[in-house]
């Protein structure tokens, strides 16, 4: 796998083990800001600064706003580009990211500020975070894919192969796109792993790819709502975590008529929502296995 | 370890393994949004919003504002307690958490709008990311702990053993203070990385425990800029992660006089910043070992 420009950057590092001490080369994965910014009629405005590893910057941009609700298809970006403000210095330019909206679009960046500052008209708990998605979200319908489990099981080596930097920093988070047999499509990588899945999703935006009804997502850490807030954005119905989901992911997906897979790992795998949408293990390979 | 209401809700999953499938209990790490406010002279501000697990909210609070600059010591605060506005649900009270100011508080929120909204006077790359810790951060000074290698080996098995709601859900991050003998003085658990950390430096700050000169802090994940960042503010000397740090993180550690260990797992570690306050390892116990 080639390795973009400033991905990662190289580090001499202490190693110490029951062997001694020893100097030795490492990776590792870089964090920088990114500042989104929008532009419309109205001028420019900040949407977000996020810590992220460089690299498919745009995707990041574009999927970020999609999960937000301020786009929502190819059109509705006029252009994505780097900050070419003369007045800003060559290093930072490359953090900021200005996305341009198409003239009809009048986004409502109340959504954005709902990570910040609620107003008081915004509930905050778990059930009212799940209604304030009903507003713009429609349910899977039940006609997404369905999925072997031993193709769900191939899933996480098919990850690790793609990941080339992952095993060069260890330091990063995936989120991967497969067809339902099992078949890679995208992966992206990032320190945060809401990045990586903004990357991926923003791709798909970008490629004209969404909604990605009869695809998967694997991501490499542990599904949180706001992971699932985006996959739900974006019209997938099956969503893997090599990890735990948490509380407020499950219930997103029962709502929302999702598939949950957890701690996809080591030849197994829980199923915490949408079972329907899991083929009978007698349908698989690995059937003889069975007890 | 006795669970507190909240942590963790039941779930009924559908387990898949070789072996076949089969219905079985689980926990959750239970996940809600909590609205950190502050009550100063000049009235009622959001000053966050964090999805979180349930508990320690108080020490969350506190913590948070601790890292962000409004709070330095536990004078500082007046009171925090749990929003008792009649008009707002039980269900959603619980996760409102007001902080008090001390009447001479009179903080400037700017840094909180550094996550969201930054002004054009502020620098969108990492070296300007440090920089503005400059204004309010003093360095590690040279004598904080010095940690033995066989120490550093114990701390993941004894972070382990505390966790009690790791075990049960798989989906937790913990964040926990030790000596540097390796005695375990604080564990915090969160579905955040950041919050867990927020928690036990927040705990600390009411205990009137900082700054942290003398101790150490392990986060069972990644080490990332915000990490480091809250730990520069409470005084922490020496800071490990079970896992990678990213580039930032070592930048931090680098220019702020801090030691960053990683990798510190399966009896090995990396030193990427701060070696001097690791003990050579002829003076542990399992110098025998040293090839």
């Amino acid at each position: 796998m080639d390795e973009r420009p400033g991905t990662s950057v190289p580090a001499r590092v202490l190693a110490v083990d029951a062997r001694g001490t020893r100097v030795r080369s490492d990776r590792l994965a870089t964090e920088e800001p990114l500042e989104i910014r929008l532009l419309d009629a109205t001028g420019h405005r900040t949407a977000a600064v996020t810590m992220r590893t460089p690299g498919s910057d745009f995707e990041l941009a574009a999927g970020f706003l999609h999960g937000e609700g301020v786009i929502a298809v190819p059109e509705d970006v006029r252009a994505i580009g780097y900050c070419l403000d003369p007045g800003t210095v060559e290093e930072q330019r490359l953090n900021i990211v200005t996305v341009q909206l198409a003239e009809h679009l009048r986004p409502d960046l109340s959504s954005l500020e709902r990570h910040f500052l609620t107003t008081s008209a915004c509930g905050v708990c778990g059930k009212a975070s799940l209604e304030s998605l009903d507003v713009r979200s429609r349910p899977i319908s039940g006609d997404g894919p369905t999925v072997d489990p031993a193709t769900l099981r191939c899933l996480p080596a098919r990850l690790r192969a793609a990941q080339g930097l992952f095993q060069a920093t260890g330091g990063l988070h995936a989120a991967a796109l497969f067809h339902a047999d099992g078949e890679l499509v995208a992966v992206r990588e990032d320190v945060g792993r809401h990045n990586a899945v903004d990357k991926l999703i923003g791709w798909a935006l970008l490629a004209g790819r969404l909604p990605l009804r009869d695809d998967l997502v694997l991501v490499s850490g542990r599904a949180s709502f706001e992971i699932m807030q985006k996959c739900l954005a974006a019209g997938v119905g099956v969503v893997c975590a090599v990890s735990a989901p948490s509380s407020l992911a499950v219930s997103l997906a029962e709502r929302f008529g999702m598939t949950l897979v957890g701690f996809l790992r080591e030849e197994r795998f829980n199923v915490y929502a949408g079972a329907g949408r899991i083929l009978p293990e007698d349908a698989a390979p690995r059937s003889a296995a069975r007890t």
